[in-house]
């Protein structure tokens, strides 16, 4: 059988993570890798050519599926549905609140250029969907948490870069570990914002900053720190670079739920990532999603889909004898 | 919408479960228990009626899915074949090594009379398989654990209890901690049978049994025991019936991969369960593939399926609209 034919729109963090995940998988190979910055300004991981963004229609005869791997805020919600009008294509939007928005305009030119299209892959949305979807099904009966970290919220750190006197921050999203374990007991606790995630901030100060008057800025900050405990420790830009370059992340998503004949029995169902890489682990749901999104192009399943539509087996390069004899 | 017409065929612990978790789904009722007892002598939770399994070919034009509650051993080997000429069946088929003939032998029945049967659900197999299936594709370098309990094993007790001297038994299977914790630190360590799982054995002796000589049987016998660290506990009836009347178990599957230009960064996917009532959660899950089942008979799907062959949507009550935008 013939690899599947990958391309990568925008290489970042997210896209070396797919372009390592594509070497990964003996089934798909990278043809191009896409770049609005100057072609030779771009190295990769593999060996395919790096193509001026402007140079994408000329592509697609030789493209199965298009990761698009920009961002959320600015780049997929125009993007996608563009790109969804000359490819098969799968992207990671995460902006909760204006997936169905983002699924409406995607499947439009999907469904009008007959291309299928998965929105929304990775681990929140994506893995951690599935783990809602699955366990709020078999046990209607009971509440859902989710808590993220430890990990880097990128949004967070950015935040605090653009404090004055600020030259450098790390922010870590942590569980609080008495929620967790609560939640794991079946005590199915209402829990605060507070009560859920603490924040870690490392922060390179300006020379001469006034690191008070950072700290309070930060502590302070609505919507971002105001509503948790907030911890802030200075660094200098040695310690930075030595432990806080990784992009460490993960969580939990926990269902609490109850059945019998006076609902006497708990049920706890939980998944679980610890992330050495956040682009990377993504860019290799990405990369299974690709080969998902081949699958239904060849059944002419056209239109947008999300995790929730796709047979787990297309997540997987072996047939179905295959896995039913060594992974069921 | 009418709601989906459920059966369910054999009504031990298993069958109540799936009667219960039934109630606790508007969108399905239960319209008949088939039983090879005498009907009169089984009592359920619903109202539904409780038919003699000799009746079940007059009730083709009245249920949309049968749920068979048998055993794997003898009864699903020839029930669900059977079954699957005359209804879109579900079933929890859970003997690994022969899922591929159960399969091959399911299949022919329902293509040949143009039904859906879906096989081996549950937890192991059906949740954890799910769970083996996508973290694999996600990281195909990389190494996959399951560990059991600490829950009831039937099949160990039951073997305990054919012992002369043994009144009643009950037997815990409980993962080691160290080799859990191992596993959750991205160690990758090789496992001995002993070093993931103790046996722990609550007995029942009768009266004047040489205790000694039931434990020396029980820690010595070869597949069950011999293997494992075993410990043998002598209690008395009123205890075993105090504090070992539940069917607690769960469990946890992990894969821990890795990613990196080097493979340099660590990743760890972990689904657990944690389940007071082993039957109950398992008949709650075939319930849910009931409702999956009858998407998939509005499809005319025809076959043989599993876990691996059912978009995620189709456990859910609720329309793709909804769960994008309350569950992604």
């Amino acid at each position: 059988m013939n690899p599947i034919r990958v391309g990568i729109f925008g290489y970042g963090n997210l896209g070396r993570g797919v372009d390592i995940a594509i070497q990964a998988n003996d089934d798909m190979e990278l043809v191009a890798v896409f770049t609005r910055r100057h072609p030779s300004d771009v190295t990769i991981e593999g060996s395919a050519p790096v193509v001026s963004a402007s140079e994408l229609e000329q592509w697609t005869d030789k493209i199965d599926v298009l990761v698009l791997a920009g961002g959320s805020a600015t780049d997929l919600p125009t993007q996608t549905p563009a790109a969804a009008s000359l490819f098969n294509v799968v992207d990671s939007f995460d902006t909760h609140a204006a997936i169905p928005e983002h699924f409406d305009a995607v499947d439009q030119t999907a469904q009008a250029s007959n291309h299928v299209a998965i929105i929304s892959g990775g681990w929140d949305p994506g893995m951690f969907s599935l783990a809602r979807l699955y366990a709020t099904s078999i046990l209607p009966t009971g509440q859902d948490y989710t808590f993220w970290g430890r990990g880097v919220s990128q949004g967070h750190s950015d935040a605090i870069r653009r404090i004055e006197g600020v030259a450098d921050a790390r922010q870590y999203t942590v569980p609080v570990p008495e929620a967790l374990d609560a939640v794991r007991a079946g005590e199915n606790p209402t829990l605060s914002t507070r009560q859920k995630h603490r924040r870690e901030c490392y922060v390179v100060a300006e020379e001469g900053a006034d690191k008070a008057a950072i700290e309070q800025a930060i502590v302070t900050m609505p919507n971002y720190f105001a509503d948790y405990d907030t911890t802030v420790t200075f660094i200098d830009a040695e310690e930075m670079a030595a432990h806080h370059q990784g992009l460490p992340h993960g969580g939990s998503v926990l269902r609490s739920g109850t059945t019998g004949s006076n609902q006497e029995h708990k049920h706890t169902v939980e998944f679980s990532l610890t992330l050495d890489s956040n682009p990377e682990f993504t860019g290799s749901v990405l990369a299974a999603l690709a080969r998902a999104c081949a699958r239904l192009a060849e059944q002419q399943a056209w239109g947008c889909k999300t995790v929730f539509d796709i047979p787990p087996a297309y997540w997987s390069p072996l047939d179905g004898a295959t896995l039913r004899a060594t992974m069921l």
